[in-house]
């Protein structure tokens, strides 16, 4: 039998139109560091996307880079940054966003289903604020849409946290590595979720929706772009051929691609959910509103589950005995039917022996 | 007529090789972070290719990244390293070993042909120690071969320099961005070149060679890789879908394609530099040992040959009106006598001026 | 009348014996940078009041400079700190622990009374170590003693933070910048309350206790100490005119002035808190441990007693209203029983109001 | 006999006046962090002696973080800065411009007598600015007045290489730990020698010419301090008790105590080159300008001074055998007749065997 790995929508390759994309960009030469025509149509592509024509568009290789990179663009070494205490730029990035910051501080604050409210940014300023020269003043805040833990942010949310943050003179990141499954979740436009609500950048995900690797940093006010290249270069992060990320960019966005892959991994999580919602022994600890489910399982199921050679990923942060499952753009209904089936099968034997 | 672009050997695709590993591996579920099985097959073959069982091999996106957080590795962030005063880590990396290496101080030395002596390396280690705590001593030295002038260290050379390093305590890494042009300029054994001289670590260049992006530090003591982990994800370097990395790496040392294409670029060269040699208003600066070109152009020459469409690159360093071609795994014989032609019939028309 | 500045420990000048000894020590030439003999005889002292004959001091000007070096020698840039979230490193040193320590991360955990427990530390290393190299795992935990609310660790609760650090791997340092004020309170000896409970370095504060400008970095285990000059040097902290730093720490450790001027501030402090306890409109929100007071005043009270030129200092992480009044070695009798009576006053005639 | 420690300027105490104005400033309670009334008397005093009444001063503790900070407020962290190779920023502060400025690039370039020509200042900007944003590009310059050589620049040359710099883009940074000396030495005013010919900041030493421990950076553009604060926090550099440093400053700009010091360091200097100029086995191998003498000494000779007690400093950076002698505020006629008289035997007895 096919072992099915959940463990994160990174684990799957890339999408047929990726590929294709490279294969036809593979050929000829074509001037590098982000100069290429890739890059300039990928560039062009996001304007009309997010209908802004004066972005700029920046392609980068990782989500970590393009999360911490962007954010040193938006505020000072010594400045802080606000962000949610579970979220990815938090916990999982290694302090990279301090080390490629310069020093930049960052501020955890708590927040249900690891979303900032616009009280606990305004404190949290409040307090960054409130001794002096003697600590780091926030300069800046970060959402991450859709969250760590799978959950989405309303528009309203997300222009009453914006809100909050123009008026105390944060500039506002948005960490998207899975923009592309908030925005096929809500139905709220691109423009709408960034921009118009007062987002200053976007860390937009590719990599995870399908691409080999690729992020783009959409700076939507161009003057925040205006070190970006020195900030990618003394970094190693300027790729000499950048028209391989461009291509993947130029791939996703043509045509919808981002769309339809959001679309089945948010559909084979719902699906999954679904499945699992009312088995013994399983229990759903948050709202599974894009990719991500998490579950916490009886005792003995995990283990059993990954003996039958499933992946996925223990997640301590939301208690113990809470796994994290994540459908990708390659995620089929038979997989996920497969999944639900083998809890099933783990959910009677335990009820039975119960 | 076909626009000739040899500005770079990072200016064309990819192989159609690369290609096909990639389209191959594009299917399916993997581990990623670098546990995945692609990247351990290239680190076999680079055990093999090698001969040293027990190296450490990390994939990593660009030459600078290599090298910086090789570097890093290898010199603590309170020391320095020595290095070439035209080498591409000192001059074309924007301060990334530094930045990199928690401002780690990069010591310039000058040396011929881009090549370091054993003799200014001893010189500057015992200047950098000379100021006990006051000054950041010197604890590893970086050779590039081939060098930023496309110059090769015979096997003579890189031993009489590891020797001086291994006499005061300093490690060696090695830039090898066209490390493949330079085993197929000597002949000399990928081993021999490296460890068994005395080289700690080696940046192993793809992408120049006709990978997309991908680059391979090779730590031939394990020990010099005992943190590289943290050092990639917490500077945003550790790839996610590593694979695509890894498949890479795999298809370049199969079958010898990374020979194959050092081949090509370096013979394509040597056929430009002929063919050019004798022109009048054409001087070579830098013997053609690998796949670069230095030439001096007389006055106007430049400006004529761009406007005509080549591409290539002013290189300043070596002196006014020196400009850099390089050739590359896709550079055709076509190509270079259509470079040799143009290059001809401005050479004429400068004559007949004359 | 005079005014009375209750601040900080840090606004007055210094004690008498302080002066002296840089009287006597600015004549005559000596070696520099740490060799001098004022800081080989400070470290003697130092030796003989820890019961450590085989200890290292350094000499620092500042105590962030002291506490961020300090935790740079005992946690790699790529590792975590456990602090408190009230602790001074944390919310009073605009970073620097980060900054100076290459890109560590800071922890902030909850706590009682600006105390770690050892129940805290441990799930917040858990928390640390659960992503594996994603994540950067805690190496360190940094204690205040006194706290940064004016509390103290019994010895029973640093012997149990620092046995679960033990027990976890981790390094153990302790904020000391009012270690004399927390003796005094608690009666406990230097060597228990640190390297016999298992703490590896102590930030030993002189200055806010009657020093120019004097903080001794001790290492228990001289291993430690083994880069701390370069760490020094590189940052700019390493001073020349060493002796000046020495004599101050020689001259504090000497005759126990260290503990009377401690003596005075914890009992100044007392006889403050003592005064105010039962007046209408003021709470003690803090129990007064050693030399500072926590105190949250009916509105208004803090702009007039500002009004009549008293200094004190607003401290909003304890709540709105909530001011701090700290005691020094300078401060006297008649200081503490002036402000009670201002207080009084005050008190009065807001009570007549309502 | 009394050992004579001509090892640097650092190693005597302090001035009387310098203790008489800390005596009178141990006393009272006082705002702290650069607020206290001594700081601003002293920036007054600067602004006068500089005639520029706008100008910025912040007090700092070493050398090395004057300079260092100093360049991290002029110039960005992905710029370079150049500076002559053998200068003190660049060889005896162990990386800590880079350090601080958070990974800033020094670009050392040759230069007679240790000093900067504007033809090598603009070969290095033009070098520094060939290779687009693959090489860090100069934002700024350092002088050093008086040099590490102990030569200074006449005020043409402080001209002509800040004339370049304003046509470049380059903002000027001087370092002055021994610009007391220099002005002395020259009788150019502070104005004429500093912004009048364009220098953005200075770091102006006082603790080589008679303080404990005192810096001055003096930003005469004051949008350049503008984050000064925050710089000088973040790395551990604001002190509590600024007073201290602040009253250092004040004396000694008080009734010219820093011109009669270097007055006394300059003349005794000269002193000690005339004796030794004509002696056998002594060769002055730099002019001597201010207060520095250094000598090649005949084989033999240093370790026979050595063993006598005397105290200097091998600088193999002017080639082997050259050691350096320095004369302080502290230095009488009778330390330098003793050392002449010391190398006269030493020179005599050599002379004898030879």
């Amino acid at each position: 039998m096919k072992n099915i790995n959940l463990t994160s929508d990174n684990v799957d390759g890339c999408s047929p139109e990726i590929l294709q994309a490279l294969t036809v960009a593979s050929v000829g030469s074509a001037a590098g560091y982000g100069a290429d025509d890739w890059t300039a149509r990928a560039q062009d592509s996001f304007r009309e996307v997010f209908e802004k024509p004066d972005l700029v568009m920046w392609p980068v290789i990782t989500g970590t880079a393009a999360n911490s990179l962007a954010l040193s663009a938006l505020c000072p070494p010594w400045g802080s940054i606000i962000c949610q205490q579970d979220s990815h730029v938090m916990g999982d990035e290694a302090a990279a966003p301090t080390v490629l910051g310069g020093g930049v501080q960052m501020i955890p604050v708590p927040g249900e289903q690891a979303k900032l409210s616009p009280e606990d940014v305004e404190a949290a300023f409040s307090r960054s604020s409130s001794h002096g020269i003697h600590r780091a003043r926030a300069a800046a805040v970060t959402l991450t849409q859709a969250t760590e833990f799978g959950t989405v942010y309303s528009l309203d949310e997300i222009e009453a946290v914006c809100s909050v943050a123009r008026r105390l003179g944060l500039a506002v990141h948005m960490d998207g590595a899975r923009f592309a499954n908030a925005v096929m979740a809500t139905g709220v436009s691109p423009a709408d979720m960034t921009w118009r609500a007062g987002v200053d950048a976007l860390s937009f995900g590719a990599t995870k929706n399908g691409a080999w690797a690729a992020e783009a940093v959409l700076f939507f006010d161009p003057r925040h772009a205006d070190t970006f290249g020195h900030l990618l270069k003394r970094t190693g992060h300027l790729l000499s051929k950048s028209r391989f990320v461009g291509a993947q960019l130029e791939a996703m966005l043509d045509d919808g691609l981002w769309l339809r892959n959001a679309y089945n991994a948010n559909a084979m999580a719902a699906r999954l959910a679904a499945g699992l919602a009312d088995l013994p022994g399983v229990e759903l600890v948050m709202p599974v509103q894009v990719n991500e489910v998490f579950v916490r399982l009886a005792p003995g199921m995990a283990d059993a589950l990954s003996a039958s050679g499933m992946g996925f990923c223990p997640w301590a942060d939301l208690g113990p005995d809470v796994v994290r499952m994540v459908c990708s753009f390659a995620t089929s209904v038979e997989d996920v039917d497969s999944v639900v089936e083998m809890v099933q099968a783990l959910s009677v034997s335990l009820s039975g022996v119960g």
